[in-house]
């Protein structure tokens, strides 16, 4: 023990051997492999991808899974009212908040087995690291497992992460998926439904969290980076539109006289993907949803609804495409003789990464000779909720093609490693 | 009976009286509204429409109806193998081949009363006003109410005159809709379908086939002119269009990295309705149905189907409009970078109107001072059957606005039975 403070305590004067030290690769790549098995298809292998949704049996079985790696690098788990596991290391000074770190293990159905668990699996691999090297951090240190991050169950994500915010929707408890109450689902995995307001983390709870995952996005892999330093995860704006026209005859309505909703709809649809385009930045916009009706091919289409998505790290950028899109469907409507509605269905806030959280890690990866790209995080993560609270960072290692919930998602083995030892040398430097 | 021939040899020979005849407005208004009660729904009136689907109990129940109006016009009405209803009018020279005139009286679910049951009533009402008045053509008179034209029922439509035309689908009578087999519908109608062949007219079995129908567009109605003249039933070419392009994230995807397939789509379908337009013409073309998949908001879509429809009564243009669309997709597919690809699967030829019946026509309506308008009709009609066969013209009379099959479907009073004037002036033309 008396070896060990000594040890703890050159780490905590950031002296050689920390920032030297390295995650066990082969350990961490062995314990993917076997974590995938919980929600693997039938007779399928690894590259079969995973379904292992919120709260179900799947589920159990990884979590128990991971509880047992936690055990071993010396942590004891518990589970919180909202179903998220937690792992505290005593730090040397454990009057001070911890560094909390940590992502999910749940997926969607037919997903990957990188999104979540390499966040996941590499945060237990830091602490076991650590313990094996004998370094004590000078703040205690806590790994996080959340509770349903995709939210395929119950349609509603980053559940966990939400109530450790203080974050959830009226109601919630008692919505119901798949003939179960989440109240219910919760309890499942441990859980205390009733007691969920004790999920919520106290104000100074964490002096930092940061989150390692997979970009899902192909930038990193295409410009050949292995380091991705999140600036932010972005805000999502999202627009119900309703083209209305007139449904008639095909064959016997002339050219002139059409209210074609589907022609306008088309309009508004190119409309949206040039706006969103002409901008300099990494704003996306999108219209994925589309229903026409009646949807015959002899009726001239008389009503299109249809979703417009917008996403960017600036509430101020997204609202400003939203105003252009407006003002482009005012005039489709006019030149198409349609009549087209959009209203604002729902409006999620971007959360900025700490821009000293950011320096951290790109400090960190300049030291390890390792290549970052700043990028903002296009999909959401426990990571936007913990920014509600207290300083956050996330680290991104590449997808290969960019493709992610599918079973071809794919992460190098060499990338992961990488990710979990900046993730070390950035829990390190943040302990300190 | 001397006095009945002596005035058919006054009106085989043109005179003063047949050409002065005039239908009974008040009568066919009143069958009209009778023929309406057949399919009507429940606790509605006229205005509420007609749900007179082909064999259904309220069809069996309208073509009885129809056949007591026939008996009451002097003619024995008989049902051929096909269930069509026919009913003759001897000539003063029965060795001339008949004027073949009448429409149909199955409707769409939730139609209008006038598709269909003008032409039909109106064709009965010309007997009864020939009877009335003593005339006796020099061709024999055939009236005919064909049986399922509209194809609601088995989705294959004009199929009664098809059956008379020789045009049967191979195995049609296999065809199962609702439960019940199209041979067993055809038998409950009064039909025999196990000598359907014998529904097929034998060559030059009419001098001449007539037809007064509702526009269903609304050229004449806008134009303010009471008869149309058509010159042929369009033709029909239908293409189903792929789209390829990569379902992918989102939030994660940079619009720069996307291929997606609903721009493609949307730009394929602006391109349908600029390349249609931009010709003169009267051809229409329409993207009517279109599917996204996989139609999440936060999904870059990966494929879409649709439909493309182009009618015209020239096949030359509308081979000509599908390779223009063929061009202009090989770009878009370029520029968008998705796959797309064309595939006709349906095929119709037009069917033109004799012109001589169309002057004929023409000739009829000038005597009666009536202003006259040539138009296609971009619908398909029993007509285009009976053109396989023999002369053909078609009469047209305004529907309001253009609305067709629909409870708002609606052609004036008078414009009814302006059309049945005309209808029996041009029989007596061509019967002549």
């Amino acid at each position: 023990m008396t070896r060990r403070h000594v040890l703890g305590t050159l780490a905590a004067s950031a002296l050689a051997q920390p920032s030297t030290a390295r995650i066990n690769a082969a350990r961490l790549r062995d314990r993917l492999e076997r974590l995938s098995v919980f929600g693997r298809p039938a007779g399928g292998t690894f590259a079969d991808g995973v379904s292992r949704v919120a709260y179900s049996d799947a589920d159990i079985a990884g979590r128990a899974y991971a509880m047992s790696l936690m055990e071993s690098a010396g942590l004891q788990p518990r589970i919180d009212a909202a179903g998220n596991i937690f792992g505290r290391r005593a730090g040397s000074d454990e009057s001070l908040a911890p560094v909390l770190f940590g992502s999910h293990i749940d997926s969607v159905p037919n997903g990957g087995n990188f999104d979540g668990d390499v966040g996941s699996l590499g945060a237990i691999e830091v602490v076991q690291t650590l313990m094996e090297a004998r370094i004590t951090t000078r703040r205690p240190l806590e790994v996080v497992i959340w509770s349903n991050e995709e939210g395929y169950a119950f349609n509603n994500g980053i559940a966990g992460s939400r109530a450790a915010a203080g974050r959830l929707d009226p109601g919630e408890l008692d919505a119901v998926w798949n003939g179960m109450k989440k109240s219910e689902a919760i309890r499942r995995i441990g859980g205390a439904p009733e007691r969920i307001a004790e999920a919520k983390l106290k104000p100074g709870a964490f002096a930092c969290y940061l989150e390692l995952h997979i970009e899902q996005g192909g930038n990193l892999d295409r410009e050949g980076v292995p380091i991705g330093v999140v600036e932010g995860i972005v805000g999502i704006d999202r627009y119900d539109a309703e083209v209305r026209g007139f449904a008639n005859h095909a064959g016997t309505t002339p050219m002139a006289d059409r209210h074609d909703a589907l022609v306008a709809a088309s309009y508004l649809t190119i409309a949206v993907n040039d706006i969103v385009r002409r901008e300099p930045g990494r704003q996306v916009g999108t219209v994925g949803q589309l229903e026409v009706s009646p949807n015959a091919p002899n009726i001239v289409p008389g009503l299109v609804r249809l979703v417009i998505e917008l996403r960017d790290l600036s509430s101020a950028k997204i609202a400003a495409l939203g105003e252009q899109i407006r003002a482009r469907a005012r005039e489709i409507a006019a030149q198409t003789k349609t009549e087209i509605s959009l209203r604002r269905a729902a409006h999620h806030e971007p959360a900025l990464a700490t821009p000293e959280v950011q320096q951290a890690i790109e400090k960190v990866c300049a030291k390890m000779g390792l290549r970052t790209m700043r990028l903002p995080s296009g999909a959401g993560h426990d990571a936007q909720a913990m920014a509600l609270l207290g300083p956050m960072g996330m680290i991104f290692v590449p997808s290969v093609a960019g493709i992610s919930h599918s079973p071809k998602e794919l992460t190098r083995w060499e990338d992961c490693a990488r990710g979990a030892d900046v993730l070390l040398q950035t829990v390190l430097d943040r302990a300190a």
